[in-house]
């Protein structure tokens, strides 16, 4: 059995609460009621893992884990009561949202290569898993998703981490360190974008406004 | 085998006939064209069932069956013709859309149960099946899903409905009787919600309007 | 084995290359940066496919390609440096367009029949395979798909060829030439709406603006 497994839950807790933190406080601002809190929590936190795995064909993780269930509705109680505490703090939280991206996005393609995706698949697939869940929260809320117009470097840190798990897989590093490793190395990529303000590029002729 | 699916055929398809209305009339409203309002009613009477199915790892019910297909058509064309008169009698409508509620959240937890699902995972999987072709009308229709805002009772009832389906099962009642009562209950629930006008709460400190 | 898995491989691409026109032009309109015009070229491309792959209970060919994942990043650098150019050939993407939509509905419909579903629920899949990438891409961009209100006859061709493409199998042809007149005449067909203007109908007494 793989090793990630064993050693990553925790890690892998903490990465759904804050990938649900941000799903409850979208919720609030747009006014939603605790129940739409709670269902944009726990799809932004667990969408991507579950579109990840229907495409694996392998049954969802969120639906075997007693955490991935109880984690974003702790998420929603806390947005509830708290969300103006939460909402100051949101600079911290994308701190803990860059670890979730880069953790999500290495489980998710360490994953897809153990079901016998080829690399570049895998690849996909994890960045697939890390950004998924945002993509749902802002559809759902009735927004185009931000990581298709903000600019910001999101997907591409997911992208590149991804990219380092599969390679070193492919090299012979099975265990947990290349998978924290790559969600490091990505990690600290989507710092960089953020500290830096490393944009990406519109199409050519398309002004800047 | 389960004696439900023997005995629930023609309650199922009132579900997705209900469901379908709902959808079709959407469509009238945003004046969408015949082909809008056929997708709408479909993806309101079945999307729930396709999510639960693909996540149970099943082909999907709606792939399976001629009435699930024909009867959203049957909607489509009630709708295309006497729309205003579908309009008026919607008091009736959501009578009969609580019902669907009810079915859809028994049976769906059922199948998840017999999939082999843990009681929390079906539960969630049976309020799923009930709202989730609800959400993705009010998405293809361009809103955010009524269910994230309107603060009406609506998933609530079909959590509780739920949850007493998988307490029935664990107590080892697993006949149509039990999928009847479940149903019943969340049925119930959801009229009182609507009758009371029981409201969910906004996050704290956020003013209703 | 099925001879048109051998035969379509270049239609097939050439299809794709097209969809992910589309999806990337969509994008610079919309004023998205780079990686939205990835996403939305990739979704509309492969949406539909892998959709009818997660109902087939199959991996998605998306996933065992490597063109199916190079073709969409190719549309994408061409729009984002040539979009004014290729906005000025859309009369000519249109006609490609028709092309994809054929070729993907009778295809659709055949790898849905060789899995073993019923007639009627293939063309439904066929058809679904040909419009769903164009449904995700509006979704994605924040509008309401418009298959669903723009009264083009889009989704009834695809109806049509998945139809023929059920027939013919059921008289025994299942070789490639039957999968390719099934796709010309969805492609003939649509040709024609867009042509001579035919309209899909508004739910009666709702006035043409």
């Amino acid at each position: 059995m793989n090793d990630t497994l064993h050693v990553s839950p925790l890690l892998d807790l903490a990465g759904i609460f804050v990938f649900a933190l941000s799903g409850a406080l979208m919720g609030a601002r747009k006014r939603l009621d605790v129940v739409g809190m709670a269902v944009l929590a726990s799809m932004t936190a667990l969408g991507g893992g579950i579109l990840r795995d229907l495409i694996l064909n392998v049954r969802p993780a969120a639906f075997e884990s007693l955490g991935y269930v109880l984690v974003p509705l702790l998420a929603t109680v806390i947005v509830f009561f708290w969300h103006p505490q939460v909402e100051r703090g949101m600079p911290t939280v994308l701190v803990f949202d860059a670890a979730g991206l880069g953790l999500f996005c290495a489980v998710g393609t360490e994953k897809a290569l153990t079901v016998g995706f080829s690399p570049l698949h895998a690849v996909l697939l994890g960045m697939t898993t890390a950004v998924g869940g945002g993509i749902l929260r802002d559809v759902l809320a009735g927004q185009i998703p931000s990581l298709l117009y903000d600019r910001q470097l999101y997907a591409v840190p997911a992208l590149l981490g991804s990219a380092v798990m599969a390679l070193l897989w492919g090299a012979g590093f099975t265990g947990w360190p290349a998978t924290l490793a790559a969600a490091v190395l990505a990690f600290l990529l989507r710092i960089l974008a953020m500290r830096y303000g490393w944009r990406a590029p519109l199409a050519r002729g398309i002004p800047d406004e």
